[in-house]
């Protein structure tokens, strides 16, 4: 498949390479282009699928930039968090009455926003194998068809498509993101980012 | 024990009745006095815990009429999550830089506060077994001995000391509620309350 990785960052740089070795014709999009990557705006239009794997806090802008008539009708995967700091701690630059992968559907309307992997680390993304047991994966977005083939690629990744949960339309993103601040308390407690939440649903 | 439950909800009817079971001497604490409660200030001044087990837009009052003087010193458990409604959806009413936990902190500074329980149902809070397999539970505190006292507590309820995480300081509150907005969808998906999530720590 054709898909485009918007970010050159680490979760960018590991979906990309992941998605190479397993046969996708990936071009990394980025803000200028260069040896390694086109521009947002070049990577996108010949893209089937566009992964947003940009900062949070750029994320709009990169989007923009890569062009709503590049995103239109396309499975737009966001796994991108509204990262921020404020007093010195990290923060959510927009959260509980609206979320990322909400504004980024809200300003391109004709792209088919899936929200998923933003619950963990870029290693983890690729192999969720590197956490011992079973896990729980979120997917959230309002067009089942895309959510249907963005489950297709979480599997090809390693993910267990019975341990994906689908938590509905885009609007679940805002707990999907809020999600990042109990994380990162993890990751503070644990010392790795190499963790995950499984869900256990009781009677 | 002489421990005073706040709140006439379930989380407080459901956690006061657990309590007695275990032998503690309990008292109900409420804005008025009834049969079945004392005053919010009644129930504290006796008690040598507390636990906020109010709504959590009302729990700053409520404490507030408890009285200073009836907390000081004392292991106060905060179990409350700060929902609300906005455009007809839960929301939290404080969250990613504040949160309830710290605002009980900050408000009552002679009180150990200790944010634990919130990130489940009432059923679950007594009862971890009602979700099969194992299961995660957050304190976090500025007080150490306070959380060694709150986890003694857990323990008499059924939760596994192994299975307590400590996330550190009272700002681990954030996360602890911004889970709630997951908490709510994850709710909406499995059609029951009575749910958890584990996590899992790799290398």
């Amino acid at each position: 498949m054709r898909i485009a990785v918007l970010g050159t960052g680490m979760v960018g740089r590991t979906l990309g390479s992941k998605l190479r070795d397993l046969g996708h014709d990936v071009t990394i999009g980025s803000r200028t282009a260069s040896d390694e990557a086109s521009t947002f705006a070049d990577a996108a239009a010949g893209a089937e699928v566009v992964i947003n794997a940009t900062a949070g806090a750029a994320s709009l802008e990169a989007l923009e930039a890569a062009g709503a008539d590049n995103l239109t009708g396309k499975l737009l995967i966001d796994v991108a968090n509204p990262l921020g700091t404020s007093g010195g701690t990290m923060t959510l630059t927009v959260c509980n009455t609206d979320s990322l992968g909400e504004q980024i559907q809200r300003a391109f309307p004709d792209a088919r926003v899936v929200k998923t992997l933003n619950t963990v680390n870029a290693d983890v993304m690729v192999d969720p194998s590197i956490v011992p047991g079973s896990y729980t994966l979120f997917v959230a977005g309002d067009d089942a068809d895309a959510k249907r083939q963005a489950v297709d690629l979480l599997e090809s990744f390693g993910w267990s498509r019975d341990d994906v949960l689908d938590l509905g339309d885009i609007t679940a993103a805002r707990g999907m993101e809020a999600y990042l601040l109990l994380w990162l308390r993890l990751f503070g407690s644990a010392g790795t980012a190499h963790l995950n939440a499984n869900v256990i649903i009781g009677k």
